[in-house]
């Protein structure tokens, strides 16, 4: 056995600086962990010259990714530069001369992850990407280590700081989206351009990796359901919240006997419900185990530190792996078939917000066409708009399914007493499993 | 190396039948994750007749600890049977025959580890816990591996089911704390002898071991200052309430420098902390590093699955540490001097309600006597009673330290104007860290 594992890293931004930082804070530590000691020897950069807030030794630091990637000394490649193609093309490389990687990027995990898992495991490598959902929450570690000898049936994840941090400006301090968004912007929780987090687009891709290791099941991006936050008003906020809901931006996975569904949307939950007191930028995983029931994982879920801290805790995993010749085992295969739920075998419970004409008959006629497509209601509240000419109609259903509440939501249109569907919103989080 | 490892049972109540029927189930996963097969080749239990619930080989149970401390073959043994004495003198003996040990054994952990944990160390042996803290929460690991390269300043943690489920029915059905008791004796949520669930001590048990593990300090049970919530009033939980704070056990580590205090007592924490939202007889444990931030991990605290998968996921730790060669190395032997901090240097923020007369100068009274000791006041709640004889006057402080506040607590009963100190909490999770 040698004495020392080495590791070469590609990428040296915010979280390859903190990588490098911990583990050279924790040579002793993390020496009598596993054994042996651990050696950054490469360090692929884009600038030589550049001043680092980190020691570096000389010669350590690299322009030419070949330096790591075909070095026979280098046991493990973790990659932190993140974007798509070089970072893939690199890690195949490694993969393929049977190096272990470990990587924190998200964008590649959730469009080509079941491509280089496969590769992994070909080449009895580990491939490791805590660090890609909630840098602050060991959740993918829980899901195959600690939830090992249970069943996942049920996920529900915050897991976009950006958007949270948005929704609860919104509903604490009664703001629109418009302002609070240009606020978070200029406090740097939100990207100048913001696409990716509130279209969900960026939850998307972290249930769908969720959803992939839970349910053992390749899930990419293309099976998420996706709706963002653009759209939610103040009064559906403030109508939600006098209903006993909280919205928060949420990704679902759900399964039931053999099939799956994966979502991304604003929803609203219980007040009560655990994901309802996770504010401001942080995030939180709810998993619902048939051994284990509800648990919640909470934390932060971006940052240079948190995200560094699940990169090493990645990286000490794949050494001890490493010393016990059982590298490549852990790599998830998905075991079981895709099977996505049709919208007929989804269900969930609605909150609907219309205006209609306020004259009599209008309840009846809303109400024959829920009782047509089999929708019950369980909450609802009229307040009367413009002098009493309209009235607000705020519903939530009972479990329906997701093919007849659309049916419904167009019927809707069509009838005589309504003016307009302001909004509508699943409601998640009071049934459990 | 061998193909199988033997593990040797203390005990087969409920637990122990999970662990075992958890090993059966996943036998295959198992050989696949640690490279040999899990093998339970003895079982210690007090009735060789009685009717079990899982398959058990004729020969497999024993009357005899000697048939497992004393086998040469068995490489580790799990302990599930509950008690001090004999529960510890076999672990003892495991140990001395080096052996690693997995136990569930909170009430031996908080009263013997350090001598336990020495001696694994010694001998060069495992000795896992984590099924002893909240069993479906893996704590403990998180704070060991997850967290092993930050630093802990803060732990709270709600650990203990009970307490929790008789403070959520108080406080949101507006019951009495006698009546709430009964009804969860008669729904087996409390035992009948309740005495160390609501007075504070399991509770205690369950931080001095999480508060020994997080700050690297070897904290006992005498160490915490306890206090249960038997003179919880319905009264504290709605003024509470009102000044935007929810009353919860709550188990306190806190670190400042090398300085520690720990406690359980009920406080009262903001509605928008993450504890706030833990209801019923769900357990969490709030955990502050400096590098990560702020977590949270919520679930059940006990139960027969989810402390059994606890079990488990400690005897796979060990198995791989085993084929590692690095077994005793994640003993975690208290790195600090143990430091506790005065009453001079613990500073809280604390509820106070005291009945006083409702006469001019009452309340200069009571700010001078305020004053002298430094306690300055962020919220105040005066209402009339008694048709205006009297007041009910509620103040929150700003931080103090708890011997000034104590000293205040004291010449409070001596001021002329002050009927009744009815009740005093601490406030807590405002300031982080």
């Amino acid at each position: 056995m040698r004495k020392e594992m080495n590791v070469g890293l590609l990428g040296f931004g915010t979280v390859g600086t903190g990588v490098l930082q911990i583990i050279q804070d924790h040579q002793d530590k993390l020496a009598h962990q596993l054994g042996c000691a651990v050696n950054v020897k490469k360090i692929l950069v884009s600038n030589l010259e550049k001043k680092r807030d980190v020691n570096v030794e000389s010669g350590q630091l690299t322009v030419d990714p070949q330096e790591i990637l075909d070095d026979p000394d280098i046991d493990v490649v973790v990659e932190v530069m993140g974007g798509i193609d070089d970072a893939k093309s690199y890690i195949r490389h490694a993969l393929e001369n049977r190096k272990h990687v470990v990587t924190a990027n998200k964008d590649l995990m959730a469009v080509h992850g079941s491509e280089l898992l496969e590769l992994a495991d070909k080449q009895d490598c580990d491939l490791f990407y805590e660090a890609s959902v909630a840098g602050g929450i060991p959740i993918l570690r829980t899901l195959v280590e600690g939830l090992a000898s249970d069943r996942i049936t049920k996920m529900m994840g915050i897991v976009n700081g950006t958007t949270n941090y948005i929704l609860t400006k919104m509903s604490k301090e009664g703001r629109v989206y418009n302002e609070v968004l240009k606020e978070a912007q200029a406090l740097g929780y939100a990207e100048a351009d913001p696409t990716a987090d509130v279209e969900g687009l960026d939850a998307a891709r972290k249930i769908s990796i969720l959803g992939t290791l839970g349910f053992s099941m390749n899930l990419n991006l293309d099976d998420v359901d996706v709706k963002g936050i653009t759209d939610v008003t103040s009064e559906d906020l403030s109508y939600g919240d006098q209903l006993g809901y909280t919205m928060k931006l949420v990704g679902i996975a759900n399964r039931c006997e053999d099939k799956v569904e994966v979502s991304v949307q604003p929803a609203l939950v219980p007040h009560d419900h655990p994901l309802a007191g996770v504010d401001d930028e942080y995030n939180a995983v709810y998993v619902y185990g048939e051994a284990v029931g509800e648990t919640m994982f909470y934390g932060a879920g971006a940052g240079q530190l948190p995200t560094a801290t699940a990169v090493v805790s990645d990286l000490v995993e794949v050494l001890k792996n490493k010393r016990l010749g059982v590298n490549g085992n852990s790599v998830v295969i998905p075991q079981f078939d895709k099977k996505l739920k049709k919208d007929e075998e989804i269900f969930s419970k609605y909150f609907l917000r219309i205006h209609a004409k306020d004259v009599p008959g209008t309840f009846s006629a809303l109400t024959s066409l829920f009782d047509e497509y089999g929708v019950s209601l369980e909450k609802i509240l009229q307040v009367p708009l413009n002098d009493g000419k309209l009235a607000e109609i705020i519903l939530v259903t009972h479990g329906v399914s997701k093919k007849n509440y659309e049916t419904v939501l167009e019927k809707l249109n069509d009838t005589d007493v309504v003016v307009e569907v302001k909004s509508s919103y699943r409601v998640e989080g009071e049934i459990k499993k």
